[in-house]
């Protein structure tokens, strides 16, 4: 688990692969991993890695076989060593590995009353591969330096006209009267797990569902905006700069039930 | 030298590392490391890694004592291990390593008459490190997939408005009258330690330099067009779709005078 990578693996070369990172219930259960994994195959299908999907399988319950309760399980596909430069090899030998972890330390008054974000000066460019949760993580890195130089909670990303992407390891949500509205990932951003969730469990509850680039302005008349991912599920935020929002009763439903997946 | 790398190292996570490729003279000298040296301090101080200057000099000695004749040194710096999710440690413990690899395979005639390069589709987004040799490469594989598809020899990767920034691995640049043009880095590519070079020999030689972006069509009067790397040195490109260039004096001189210095 705790191994060691060829120094020549292209996951550490390029970034040439993909991770997941999966809540385990205290149970030792991983109730999203179905969609995990389609991501994870959608992203090698993207990158030309190829996948044994038996080999998945085995690789996640090896790991929650170590599992002590609940944690965090990290899975990391990257194309293995080889190939000539940026070219990859013609028969990859995939690099495939888990590692378990603590839960982040978010608080229960954070869960609760909300957190402050603010607004990161490092821009998402656009991304040939929006959507997968790729290797390249340099953007977040640099946003989650400013998140900690600043004593904000979390960090709202924008790309090139000052649009809200997403935060740095969490996708946004507002809601306005019966809508719920996110940001397209189209060109940037990763296609968050819990997003995907609670699409669609929104869209089943009946609310209207806005996917789509919006100006950071539109943030303002929000009746109430939230983060996701799915190690931490929903955090309600209730500041960012001069903007202050409370917390719902929807948003904490959304919380709720998503959590209810892990007991 | 083939060693191993903690398989929590960030270089590996999130690609947040940088890398130098060297080429090594036959007398085992590497007459453009002071160049290297630079980029690679210059990328450090822009992520925040931590370097050890004399560290670095180590290292390179360590790698050239095993090396035998003409060849390819990398090197690589990365973060280390550690953080929590995205946030770098405080106190990073740098990991720094150094591999040697053969000669890529050009030809002569390709140096000679020039090579084919096509038009990739993956765009070369903002980019919030343009010219740092980052470890984000995902584009640039993409890129070189693309290439091999084709049959090309190089690929030309455009930006979001289609307009040239470099090749998959090598800087590009054209001639016009007595001017010399190569895209602007600003938004995204990679700053080549020999296009440095070349900037400055030609600016030295009374050329007008030319740095900034335009639009493909661009190139299609140029009386000659050439990549250049600090491996490769200077390959003159005679085709790219239905336009054919010649390999003019100059380039053949940018090509010798940077051969010079590995002699």
């Amino acid at each position: 688990m705790n191994g060691r990578v060829a120094s020549d693996d292209r996951g550490l070369a390029y970034g040439d692969g993909l991770f997941e990172t999966l809540r385990v219930s205290a149970a030792g259960t991983t109730p999203l991993w179905p969609r995990h994994r389609a991501r994870l195959l959608d992203g090698a299908g993207r990158l030309g890695i190829p996948v044994d999907p038996p080999a998945l399988e085995r690789c996640l319950e090896g790991a929650l076989a170590d599992a002590s309760g609940a944690g965090v399980l990290k899975l990391t596909l990257t194309r293995g060593p080889g190939g000539r430069g940026y070219l990859p090899p013609e028969s990859p030998t995939p690099t495939l590995f888990a590692r378990l972890g603590g839960l982040p330390p978010w608080s229960d008054e954070q869960r609760s009353r909300g957190v402050v974000l603010g607004v990161c000066d490092t821009p998402l460019g656009l991304d040939p591969l929006a959507g997968c949760k790729h290797l390249n993580r340099l953007p977040q890195v640099l946003g989650r330096r400013e998140v900690a130089a600043q004593g904000w909670d979390e960090g709202l990303m924008l790309d090139e006209w000052r649009r809200p992407v997403e935060a740095t390891a969490m996708n946004l949500f507002a809601l306005f009267g019966n809508t719920l509205w996110t940001p397209s990932l189209e060109r940037a951003g990763v296609a968050g797990v819990a997003r995907g969730w609670l699409l669609e469990q929104a869209a089943a509850a009946g609310w209207c569902i806005d996917v789509r680039m919006r100006p950071l302005s539109h943030l303002r008349a929000a009746d109430g905006v939230f983060l996701s991912n799915a190690v931490v599920g929903v955090l309600p935020v209730r500041k960012l700069a001069q903007w202050v929002w409370p917390v719902p009763e929807p948003v904490r439903r959304f919380q709720r039930d998503l959590d209810l997946l892990f007991q």
